[in-house]
């Protein structure tokens, strides 16, 4: 039995809050559990300089924190003068999700940075924000064909993300705080709506993991990015 | 007429929504208008070194902006190390304000801080936030008096604050950024329950102003607070 | 009595010397008693970028303490990396103030920095280097008119800066260090020549002080201040 | 044909040379093809303060690259304070697959950092790394047991690493540096010498890849990594 | 001839003006002509915590200029997070002179820290804070013999610093800024007031110098600072 | 006797291995007995900005040591931000020694920055490098002629460094590490194939020293710069 009580194979739930800011082109406030991420994403026309004449544009994230994000107060990154390896590590991680269900040159050569800060942590917020970001990013693209800024939706497909891992040796999904601390592997995936693996990450805490665990580990994310495309389906409907 | 059709005295709609973190021991999402500062109150059992021995407890305060609470986005200030000194400036004001109506030796030596984080700005961003402020101070003693670690409420009086100006040389209430960018003078006034002046800062942008237009502008203030602290009031009963 | 045997309403000896550093378009060493400020004026024709095309120029400040400028030896802020938030805020208020009498357009497209350099520090530095400034931007002023940069005085007026404050309650003027410790409240005033506000600041350390105490901080202030331009115009002419 | 014309399962040349640095309890010089890391355990008495008292040792590395380890110059990280993302990334990925093999309680509270200077890079070098790593690790504890500082061998396996990835969409066996450019998909395994996955890491940069493809390049890389771990044990034989 | 028409072997007029600052334990205003550097020393009875123990006291040097010190203003230090390469160089240089003519053990467990800030830089700033700052040390040494803190001065000697150089091939002394800037070697010689050397550095800017050459600069350098240790006596009469 | 067991005028092994590099234009790895130092010239078409138009080349050098070169380990640099003083005093010293013998006109507007990474640490790393660094460059300008970016030779002498001390009051050359920390004075010299000083750099680290025992460590650093000059012939032979 997991400390969440929930089913091995069993999302914590999920909601995603379309238009949430006034601002931005696009943005999500996406809950998984208690786990609570802004995102939203910002056109911008100008673009770093290495993009021009490169004929396609650039979706880069940035990743942070609340400072009462979580149960103790962390301290603000600021006084450190650059993100840390983790959150530097998670925005690549959130971009390069992004690019690879997006068209670039479709985008023109124009940047959107999509901005994730998590006001709640509860575990996972690194995939609840790929999640939530595909969203902002969907409606920027919409603004942007609205004022015929674009004229085809660059978003070649969905993409959504969720944890797994072996707790007391039983593979289980969407790990909250309590579960992450407490697995021996940790692994996220980031799937595709047609279910392609974009990314994987699996790390052994202490003990070496086997290839059969590995695959476990996938099914049950399969579903679960299946379930989180569906969610995000419902959200634009 | 002002930008906003505001009657030259009237507030914007407030709000000041508590208990919205789910980990702070007090928070408040407060609403100006537009502007929306998310307020968090955290107890440090051990607070800063030169605290001990004092016999007393301290309150500092934190403030930052996500990157798209504003109309165009903001780079994040991690980059450069520090925060900026408008940030600090603000983050002082917020901190002095709340200990002026403090009974330090009361909290015992203990640390409280409080994070302003703005969601969205719209103008008058450190006086919503001192504003929110006092409640997730307020639900922070509660919490330490339900839990028997203090015995009094440190708290002496309210403390709220509000923006005023010259706009087309009439004095105004409460500034959102369209007629703060277009303001001649902009006040920022800190007062207590009791009408104490806890804090005022006033700035010519381009004319000097005149007694008799600062005392206008402390009127407006005065009015405007009265009716924030009522809202607390009614917030915390 | 207040612990410099000053009467309530007595400023400090000031001594404005003009053209004190052999490089600098305009210079003065300001002393308010024992607080000695090195203020210079640097042109420098090539401004910042976002200057270019607005028709105008800027004078910007930048504000400093020598080491051992306090009674005890204060560390250098080079280390960190920044100024601090209280030196930013400082430099913000020297450069709003001098810009504040200043026909920005007459300047031409052109910077000066104003330095102002804290030799030794006993109380009320910030409004010592806005009266000093002023002196110093005089001069550069002058410099540029000498060589036909520019053909009329871009000063519109004078302006000084005076702190005051609450001492056992009593309002007094011009606090040195050993005061503004003690003070209960204390406030900076910059006004013009005219009797205008460029800039009030007024803050309780403890207990908020009432509408009727900042109206006398008020009246100490321009006492102050008209004696300080009475002293600019002694020195300068 | 891959670019360098080696078989699609074929390793570069490997060499594990030993006792190549005066000073460090452990060294170990590693070449993956024309990638060379040196590899470098030092044992520190004093560990950090949070392993006091928690009965175990800590196994930390740091990673950086020669300015001219690279085709073109790159820029030394020290101007930027603090490594970047990338390294940080791999430093923690070293760290990580030294500790999963490693009876920390058997070092005692003492901490080894490994430092891994990339001499020259062509591709690989953080799997190159870790490969080496554990040699100079190996040797650091025999360092230790010879001077009766431990009395048994903290290491409970070997670990390797090596990248494979899908070139033209073939699954290939560690990629030097225009392979990798030129990969589709690109994935660093971690293995343990009895064949556990300590970490897997695969990511797509255009098309998302298949589960499918996913094991063959699992499968490419146990079988390099045997061939690692052969050569570790020739190495220390 | 030089651009000063001074003699080759003629020093600029030297000032050494003492207890200049009011709360500095010791200070020197030194100018070498238009060169004028701040020197104080500051007692700190808490050393360095490498100090304890060691049953000696150190002596430390800081080095700044204020920014229109400089014929052109000089962008403060501040703002890139560490003191330059030039800067460093020079307060170590500084604090190792002071070192080698004092007894460490009789200054007892304190470090003194003797601030040079270059109020004008007009060539020659490093060698004219060092003999400054002897004076300024002296007095720190007779201020802590008044209160009985030490018992014997610790100096042993004095010390003195001048530039020398080759101009147009003739080896001239104590150049000021347009003859260094025209110079074809540069050198400084730190000497004691018994003729030792504590500190030679010549520096070719593009022909290499001779042997010779460089006796004939320490020659002039000796006879300098002979006539400098004088000026010193003289001060401290 | 010196603790090496060497003679008073006996030089370290001193090997100069050139082509160590794949990527580098000019590289070699010299040894003074047990100092290591890994010296590489990068060619950049593109150097800095001010070099545009100035008709001449620019020759810098980066100076770093790997944290294992030294007998207990060394924390990174990188975390600090900038350089040391040190670190940035050797590479202005290495820079200034190769400018002195080069030709810069002959070179084009281009830079060429010679990095030196300390592989291993006994003493005498900057004059190493200097003695290195010079065959890396020349190395490079070989690449540069042979690829017609340059018609001639910009190298107008060899330069090369060596340390000399008092070590128990007798002059000894090419101190190391147990030599240099036991030194009652250490200079360092760089000199010419034509025997010419480029830079003299003598400290006394506790006692003066006498213009006799300069000129004596002088004759030594000439007899050890003659060989070194010979070894580089030798190695570019």
């Amino acid at each position: 039995m997991r400390p969440s009580k929930r089913a091995a194979d069993e999302l914590r739930p999920v909601t995603l809050e379309r238009a949430v800011s006034r601002y931005a082109e696009g943005s999500c406030l996406v809950s998984f559990g208690n786990t609570r991420v802004l995102c939203t994403a910002s056109l911008e026309e100008r673009g770093p300089p290495w993009l021009r004449g490169s004929g396609k544009g650039w979706i880069t994230a940035e990743y942070a924190m609340l400072p009462r994000a979580t149960h103790d107060r962390t301290r603000r990154e600021i006084n450190s003068g650059k993100p840390s390896g983790r959150t530097q590590e998670i925005q690549r991680l959130i971009g390069r999700s992004l690019r690879a269900v997006t068209n670039l040159p479709a985008m023109g050569e124009r940047q959107i940075t999509v901005d994730c800060d998590v006001i709640q942590a509860d575990g996972g917020t690194r995939t609840a924000a790929i999640t939530g970001a595909w969203v902002a990013l969907y409606d920027c693209f919409a603004w942007m064909r609205t004022r015929s800024i674009i004229s085809v939706d660059p978003l070649r497909d969905h993409v959504a993300a969720v944890s797994c891992g072996l707790y007391k040796n039983t593979p289980v999904l969407d790990l909250d705080y309590a579960e992450d601390s407490a697995a021996e592997t940790d692994a996220n995936f980031v799937l595709t709506g047609r279910g392609g693996i974009v990314e994987v990450q699996g790390t052994a805490e202490m003990e070496p993991f086997s290839e059969a665990q590995l695959l476990e580990l996938l099914r049950l994310a399969r579903a679960g990015t299946d379930r989180l495309v569906a969610l995000q389906k419902e959200a634009i409907a």
